[in-house]
C-alpha cells in the first residue's frame, strides 16, 4: 500500500466563506491525492488558547507523518513568524503566537524551524492577510510530500508559549484549579490532571468539587452517574477534571467559562476522620 | 482499482473541539487510506431520534461495505452496550439506545452483534466518557479492514428501538400525523409517508394540510409552487409529507417542532362531492 | 500516480441533516475513490449572491479537472435548468439562477451545456425537491469519471447572471462602492477591486475610507496595523477593498451588511495639496 499522506486544518475561519476551501485547493494542487482532515474551523475568532487546546487533544491520535496546519493568526501581516515543528513524528505548521503551547506540553519536540526558504512553499498568490492560504498551505503540501522541516529555514532562538495557570493548594488544603476550555457541549474542562489528585489527596473517590461557587458533588465515573440535568464532576477523556451538567450545558447553566475557579476538597465525612 | 473503503461519522459533538477529529485520527491510524465522510456532527446533544432520522436518510445512498459510526451516546459509561449491525450490506456501529431505529425500519437487517471481543477493537486510550474514540472508532477501523460484524461478539437477545408515533385516522376521516424531524432549513418533516395518502384518500392532488392549527394549503410538487414566504406542504426527497415555508423556516415562523400535529383532509370542494 | 479526482460541494444545506451526506453517498457510489471537499454548506438559505461569491473565491485554487457541485437552488422543481460548464479546466454543475456569476466574471468560460441526456446522470431516486442528490451528484460522478460537459446536453441560448453593482465616481471625485459579501469574521467585503484604486486616484497610500457613514481611516496593509477593536480598511486576500474591525466583527459593530455604502476619498492633507 502507498504511504498514507494526511494534512489537517485547525482554524478560526468558521465553515462559512471560501477560506478553508481555498487552503484545501492549494494543498490538493500541491500534493495530489493527499487526505485532508478538518480538526475544526470553529475556534472562537483569534482565541489562541482554545486553538492550542483543541489541536493538542486531536493530533495525538493521528499517525506519524501527519502534517497539521494551524491558522489562528490574529496578527497575520505583522512580523510574527511562521514555524514548522516536528512533535512525536508529526509536523505542525503554525504562527508563532503560542498556539503550539499545549502540543509542546504533551508531545516530544524533535525539531522546530522558521519558514524562510520560499523555494519550499511557493505560492501563486501573495497576500498580507491570508498566510494560511499563501504560506502555510503550500508549506504543508511540501512537508507531506517529504520535505523535512529542517529544510524550511533556521531554528528560531526562542518561540512563543502561553503561560497557562497551574493548579495550586489553597489555605485549607483544597486544590484550586481553573477552567481552561469549554467544549461544544458546554462542558468546563479544568487545568487539573487526573494524576494530580492521588498525589495531593489520599485517594480520589470521596473528593468534592465546586465550580465558580456552585456545588458539583463528588467525582464520578461518567456523565450518566448524575441525575438528568444535575451537575457532575468527572475525569474526562483527556484525563482532566471536568465539570458538566448531565444532558445539559454547564457553561450556560452556571454562566461560567474559561478562568472560572474549580476547587477540589475531601468530602466532609472524610475531613472529620 | 482498489476496493473503496469508507467510514462515516454521525455524532452530536458539534464541529468545535477535538472530539470528531480524535475519532478520525484513530480511524486513519487503524485503517490507512480510508475515506472518512461526516454525515453530521450537529445532531442536537443527546437527541437520539434526530440522530436516528439523519443517519437513516443519509446511509441508504452509500455503497455496500461502508462502515457507519454513530456516537449519540448520552449514557456512555453506563452498562449500555455497543452493537455492530449489518444492514443491506453496510455496517453500523452504535450504542444500544434506539439510534438505529429508523435504519432498522428502512433497511434489511442481516446481522447484529455485541462488541465484546476486544482483540478486534484495541485502543491506545480507555475512558469512561468517550467510547466513540476508544471503542467505536477502533471497531470501525477493524470492520472497514474486513473484520465481519460476526467476529465482534455474540448476537444480543434484543436491542433497543424507539417507539415512533404512527399516523392514525381522526374522527372525521382526516389523517393525523406528527412532526418527527426538523431539518436545517426549519422544514417540518412528518411521519406521514407519501404512499399512505392514496391508500387513505382517493387520490392525492386536492388534499389540504394543517400543521399545529396553521393552514398550509394543498400538497404541491415543490417549494417554488408556493408564493415566497408562504407555507407549503409537499412530498419531500425522503418521500414523506413535509410542511415548509417557501424561502423561510416553518419551525421559526410557526413556532413548531418535533411532535407538532400534522393533519391531512380532503379539500372542502371535494368533501361536497 | 493515478490521476487525482476531486468533487466539491457548495450548498445552503447547513451541516445538520442528511442532505450533504446523501449527495456524498451518491458521488462515492458513482465514482469510487473520489476525493470530496466541502467548500461550504453554510451559505445563507437561498442566498445566490453569497453562494456565487464563496464559490468563485474558493474554486480558483483547485487543480484542473476538479468538479464543483453547487446547490443553492430555491426554485428546485420549477422549470429552471441545471447547467454544466467548464471554466479554466474545471467543471461546475449548478442551477441556472445566477450562482455562477462571480466565477463567470473571473475565470474563462470554455463550454456550457444544459443537463438533458439522462444516460449521463442516472439516479436511483427522483424527487422534485432535491436535484442536488438526484441530478447534480450523479452528473458530478459522471463528469469526474471523464464524461465531458459537452455530452450532457445542448448549449443553452443564454444563462442567468446576476447584475452586480459596479463602483462609481461621486460628485466630489470620491469612489463609491458597496458591500457585496460578509464573511464568517463579520468582515465587509466591497465591490472595489484593488487595481481600480491607482487608476482612480493618484496613488493608494493616503486614501480614507468610510463605510455606512462610519470613519474607517486609511487603507493599511493588514488587520494588525489597526488597534485592537478599531476599524480597519485593507486590500484583502481576494484583492478587494475590505472593511473590518481588528479582532472583532465589523458587521455586528456597525450593524451593516450586503449593500452598505463604502466610500474612498483622498485624505484631507492630500486634498489641500
Amino acid at each position: 500500500m502507498a504511504k498514507q499522506r494526511i494534512v489537517t486544518l485547525t482554524t478560526d475561519f468558521t465553515t462559512t466563506g471560501p477560506y478553508a476551501a481555498a487552503m484545501k485547493g492549494v494543498i490538493l494542487a500541491g500534493a495530489p491525492g493527499v487526505t485532508i482532515v478538518d480538526i475544526t474551523h470553529d475556534v472562537p475568532p483569534g482565541n489562541i488558547l482554545a486553538g492550542a487546546f483543541t489541536l493538542a487533544h486531536a493530533i495525538r491520535f493521528f499517525p506519524p507523518g501527519t502534517v497539521h496546519c494551524v491558522v489562528i493568526d490574529p496578527t497575520v501581516g505583522s512580523d510574527r513568524r511562521i514555524l514548522a515543528a516536528r512533535y512525536g513524528g508529526q509536523v505542525v505548521i503554525f504562527p508563532d503566537n503560542g498556539v503550539i503551547t499545549v502540543v509542546d506540553q504533551t508531545m516530544p519536540l524533535e525539531a522546530i524551524h522558521v519558514l524562510r526558504d520560499e523555494r519550499h512553499f511557493q505560492s501563486r498568490t501573495h497576500s498580507r492577510t491570508f498566510h494560511g492560504r499563501d504560506v502555510i498551505a503550500p508549506a504543508a503540501a511540501s512537508a507531506v510530500g517529504g520535505t523535512a522541516v529542517e529544510k524550511f529555514g533556521p531554528p528560531p532562538e526562542t518561540f512563543k508559549l502561553l503561560e497557562l495557570p497551574e493548579p495550586r493548594r489553597g489555605e485549607d488544603g483544597e486544590l484550586m484549579g481553573e477552567v481552561l476550555y469549554v467544549d461544544g457541549f458546554g462542558n468546563l474542562i479544568s487545568n487539573v490532571p487526573a494524576d494530580l489528585l492521588p498525589k495531593v489527596f489520599d485517594g480520589v473517590g470521596d473528593l468534592m468539587v465546586t465550580c465558580g461557587g456552585n456545588d458539583v458533588g463528588q467525582i464520578v465515573a461518567a456523565y450518566t452517574f448524575a441525575d438528568d440535568g444535575a451537575p457532575v464532576a468527572l475525569i474526562n477523556s483527556m484525563t482532566m477534571l471536568e465539570v458538566a451538567i448531565n444532558g445539559g450545558s454547564a457553561a450556560a447553566e452556571f454562566g461560567l467559562g474559561v478562568g472560572a475557579e474549580v476547587v477540589v476538597r475531601p468530602s466532609a465525612g472524610r475531613m472529620n476522620r
